[in-house]
């Protein structure tokens, strides 16, 4: 922030906040003048939510979710199906299923994938666990659903194999056209596997 | 953020990061996810760098800046010349002047313009202090850096009304073709100007 003539406490506000996603040293400005001008509003709150989620939020000792219990509240709740895995790459992933409302099973968060080309391993990621959890005899299904990319894909078929032999069946999610989406603006590899995958009507 | 099946001390984490300008609902799920990710790394500091901020900065009773100290550092330098001020809209703008180093007087904050269809009004910016600061016999210019906008300049004549009498000159910044700036780019206001403008070369 070199040439910015401002307190101390400004200058490591900002440069803080410039290390959110999203945020880049423009916006990082923009949003500390206006939490600056909204002390009650908005910064006290703010450090507040900060200081109480960092105390006691930690990552599920079960499957990688963050939350303020441990095992989360996910693992817990005693209404979801125990029967059923669904791995997900990230948290951000856990929420977009659970927005869909789509799956009342349990979740397994991987932190990633591999990537060759990043040098992220088996062992790097949350696999081991997974595998030890397949063990249950009460387990019947892990759904895999990474993202459709090409290290993702190799992930799920990397878990595949580790996971055959247990007795417990494995799928993925469907390929195919996004609903609300159009043909036009598809790419093909979307339309040939939607075509392959086409369902009676 | 309903239907984001998380611990309530997360989802009042992402409503509050929702607040900020340029993070929209996606982008705070986003950076809530990556501070939890950083708890001693980014989010612990974050929250004590915010506590600090609303427990020290207060705005300049003398020119609205926002410092640790009241009179801020700028209006108590004894290196910068006490007979020219320059009005601005908003601290951003103050920051933006610092950064260009292009000049070394003192400051004044509007804390906004003038606008008819926002119903602000000249009390309800800090246009009274500045005639007051006027009134210094040791003032020998303001000049005028509100944006070139119809309310930034309606808030340049506003002002300018309201010192004419005092003895201090007036001035504004000027127009033209910005430094690096393509002829091609430009709106037909900027270029015509920018003619009428012109300086030997």
């Amino acid at each position: 922030m070199s040439g910015l003539n401002v307190s101390p406490e400004i200058e490591r506000l900002i440069s803080l906040l410039a290390k959110l996603p999203g945020l880049g040293p423009r916006s990082a400005r923009r949003a500390a003048l206006d939490l600056l001008k909204k002390p009650d509003a908005l910064m006290r709150p703010l450090s507040l939510a900060l200081g109480e989620a960092a105390e006691r939020i930690s990552t599920c000792r079960i499957c990688g979710n963050v939350d303020s219990r441990n095992p989360c509240h996910i693992c817990t709740a005693p209404g979801r199906d125990k029967s059923i895995i669904c791995v997900v790459q990230d948290v951000a992933d856990l929420w977009a299923m659970e927005r869909a409302s789509a799956f009342k099973g349990q979740y397994h968060i991987l932190g990633g994938t591999l990537s060759a080309l990043d040098g992220i391993r088996p062992e790097d990621l949350n696999i081991a666990a997974l595998i030890e959890r397949a063990s249950d005899p009460d387990l019947k299904e892990v759904i895999l659903a990474m993202n459709a990319t090409v290290d993702g894909q190799t992930t799920a078929h990397y878990i595949t194999d580790h996971l055959s032999g247990t007795g417990v069946s494995v799928s993925r999610l469907a390929h195919g056209v996004p609903v609300g989406g159009e043909l036009d603006y598809l790419d093909d590899g979307t339309i040939s596997t939607a075509m392959k995958s086409r369902r009676p009507f």
